[in-house]
């Protein structure tokens, strides 16, 4: 099991007319936590991409609790449970302090340049095994 | 059974690096459908609002098939299936030309101004029933 | 001069806590605007790229003088004074019926897949003549 | 004069199919420089919006120097120069490390709920005039 966490202010542009945040910001989040925990494991998204690796988003779905709100500071964790197979599966929680904001999923494939699913690359694997 | 079908030419700023398009942007080209949906059976979202209205995402889902590419001419199938419960569920289909590129799910309850959840609104209600 | 015009309905997300639309918006819809001038003179922007040939922002400006409301039709002119040198320099002005809400300008230069200053593409400013 | 700086991450979202940042992007960015400029003085921009003063863009100007991308650590730096008239100018600066990105304006008025121009809140001209 992986995980990391970051912070996330919420930006003005990221509300909508109700007062609140868009819906679709959320997805923009979870990224970032995962970007940062690939950071931490030393496997940084950019060095997979200069690669050839890419990991698209395949499905995601989010569950909102409570609306989050300009200049929030909120707390992003992610967890990806599964990294030893083609096909990776993180969690996501969104809290406000100790208010849970919402919840999500994400799944991945590595793919190549081309588009095609390949085996996550090695460097992953071994770096995901070590940190777990 | 309430349906609408909306285009959507996908605008260079939707795109990533990855060249193909954000993922988080299915959410918008969703909501555009539910809001043609809406001016549809004669119900604008706008005008709800105004009413003291409001219908936010309480959950959604996205399935990824095939990637969507900038300048690409897509066509954006919701359909609501249970407009007379609190719970309004919407499934949503993308299509370019006859390839199926994802499917997803939003979930809306009206709320009131102070964000409680209240009943849909009678004319929701009637214009949803008569144009089923 | 090249010119084209384009309708864009405002988007949801597009709107900000204040109840208007975003500023950072407008470039987007400037963008609309210049992709439809190109179709307008058969030279799609996806081909210029598909041929190596990308045109970034160089600059832009905006002026605001009303602001545009969630739902809002607008009407989006694009104006393009001097296609035939290296600077290719844009003007718009956003309205909703006859009412003015915004003007701008971009400047852009057309590069090379390496980000070097290119010429324009031949078939660009023999169609851009053409179409003047 | 009051000066503020904030670090911006890429986030992977920000960025198009050209393979790096889109340009409404910078916007957001000065956005948050501003954000925290309020923040600096003790005059957070949220507590002004709970007051019944907002500061929307009345014109924006950007210039696009190099191209930023995916991942990079920027630091934005907004001046304000001018904090005592109705009208608020901000003069920005987008820095990779010592290379200058970009450069950009906006200008701001502080306006009531109901979008009239009114002087700047006196609790903002004290605290501005003191941070000078």
């Amino acid at each position: 099991m992986l995980t990391a966490s970051v912070e996330v202010r919420v930006r003005y542009g990221e509300t909508d007319k109700m007062g609140i945040v868009y819906h679709a910001n959320y997805l923009t989040w979870f990224e970032i936590a995962r970007i940062e925990l690939l950071d931490s494991i030393g496997c940084p998204y950019k060095s997979l991409e200069e690669n050839g690796f890419f990991l698209p988003v395949l499905s995601c779905q989010v569950t909102f609790r409570r609306p989050a709100h300009f200049d929030d500071l909120l707390r992003v964790v992610v967890v990806i449970d599964e990294s030893s197979s083609v096909r990776i599966k993180a969690d996501y929680e969104v809290f406000r302090d100790d208010e849970l904001l919402a919840t999500g999923k994400t799944t991945h494939a590595f793919v190549s340049g081309e588009g095609k699913v390949v085996r996550p690359p090695r460097s992953f694997l071994e770096r995901a095994k070590q940190s777990s």
